[in-house]
């Protein structure tokens, strides 16, 4: 299996368009704050699409899955009813059995959330962690690569149990 | 305007219960991870309610209003359908326009989810920061000094966005 | 298996409160349309359980359970956030696989929307329809015939696909 | 202003593409019932805007928006995650301060969901009816004529309020 150099974006970072409905906003006039991860779960799902792994191809040929294990989001702008946003994933780490993204939700002024998100590949039988299949692994560090060096980046953060108080 | 003491949490955790609907859960069998900040939003809402600051009451007398401006959640064990949830809501930092909270979800095997929460007072006209009102204050500064001694606590994380990677 | 008739409401329908929070509404400041799906859901769960047929015990005991086969929503008011609302609760029709429904939700000034479900028992394995369980026909047939004689009833429509047009 | 004849759909019915993600799904492991009203307000919205009627300029121009005043849904089949859907919106009925709608969604292997939609055309101001502007009327009635003659259709439901029982 060779990887299709042509399908990772060249800057490695993958833009996803959404609208913003009315289901997505809250009484304040914006977008509810919870909608922001169902966008990024959208985005990363056609991300990895287009890189050519879908989220299906894992779990049917190897039996494994990723679930979402740790999530940060900064909420920068309310973005409104009928704006068209995107949504740019980049994939900032790739180990054995995690990747981390950062997501990031644009409207036209700006941004508006930016997400840091640790994924974890785990066997769908069993729920126990599962290695990331190896032509999954190739693409997504190849994207990875691309990102444009000196880019602003994402570290991973304490536990918010771990930490003494 | 005093302090009715009786009204805050003896220690300072605040408990809130939650049936786990089909609404709440996802294709994978538990619940979405989404879902946790719903959750979260409805404990949050009645611990405020409880200590008889009402946020409807913050937004009438005061014009202002909370709104989340950072977020982090640790994923540990998928909570299932038709489980008895209970969300535990911890006031970690009070300051002059903003703090923060951790809030924890548990079945009965353990911890499902940990959010940290930092939540901004905001004007509803003009959506700029504000004070929260001092009864707030109060009552938020007390629920926060009975928290237990040496009990763990969450530090706030680097930005997502500034730290260069 | 004896009939708990203490279990049944006097007057056949259950009553089940819910509060309305952010995630409820949309920007035109109400509760969103299909958030009343999600409010009967709930209700309906709870109107079972309470009968002594929680929907787990059908799944586990006899390997079916109930799907929403049609659905009807009249809109009479919009709900706001905060409002302390209702869900009533009624069973129509019970039938040898399927049931009928009438959940009406009110906030104080009155009805806020009424919703008319068809539920088909079906096999969990194979999806196929499947009888309803004794104990289970029993109770909501009680609880049916103690509704009040004379009270408003609900109709099965016709469906919106095979009418001609 | 003149209609653009090309903008709308030649046989009168309005398409628009879905995938299913984890966020529409539940534990059964299919699209989540009231997640289909979700899906139909994104086609209904778009077969506006692409009639060149978009939401926003009602209310910005006239005052006035569209609620959804009655639903009704058919449940035929489960679509699953990752299936790619297609919505169909047809417009039934134009009437002054009203109109109907039938919406489709099908799966690869059929119709999964019916709806049938009666929008009212209210005043944002006061929340009281108002008319449906000349030129979304023109197009509405346009689309509505050019429906494939003798195809199937939709008539308005016996209210589930006022029908005795």
């Amino acid at each position: 299996m060779t990887i299709n150099l042509a399908s990772i974006p060249p800057d490695g970072r993958h833009r996803y368009a959404i609208r913003v409905y009315y289901e997505d906003t809250d009484a304040g006039g914006v977008v509810y704050h919870a909608t922001y991860l169902r966008y990024a779960e959208r985005a990363r799902t056609e991300a990895l699409r287009d890189l050519g792994v879908p989220h299906a191809d894992m779990v049917e040929r190897f039996g494994v899955m990723f679930m979402v294990r740790q999530l940060e989001v900064d909420y920068e702008r309310g973005a409104r009813l009928d704006e068209a946003l995107t949504v740019e994933t980049e994939v900032l780490e790739v180990g054995g059995a995690t990747m981390r993204l950062r997501q990031t939700v644009r409207n036209k002024d700006g941004v508006c959330a930016v997400l840091g998100v640790r994924l974890a590949c785990v066997r769908v039988e069993g729920n126990k962690p599962g290695r990331i299949p190896a032509p999954w692994r190739e693409r997504l560090t190849e994207m990875r690569s691309r990102r444009v060096e000196g880019g602003p980046g994402w570290r991973p953060t304490p536990s918010v149990v771990d930490v003494p108080g």
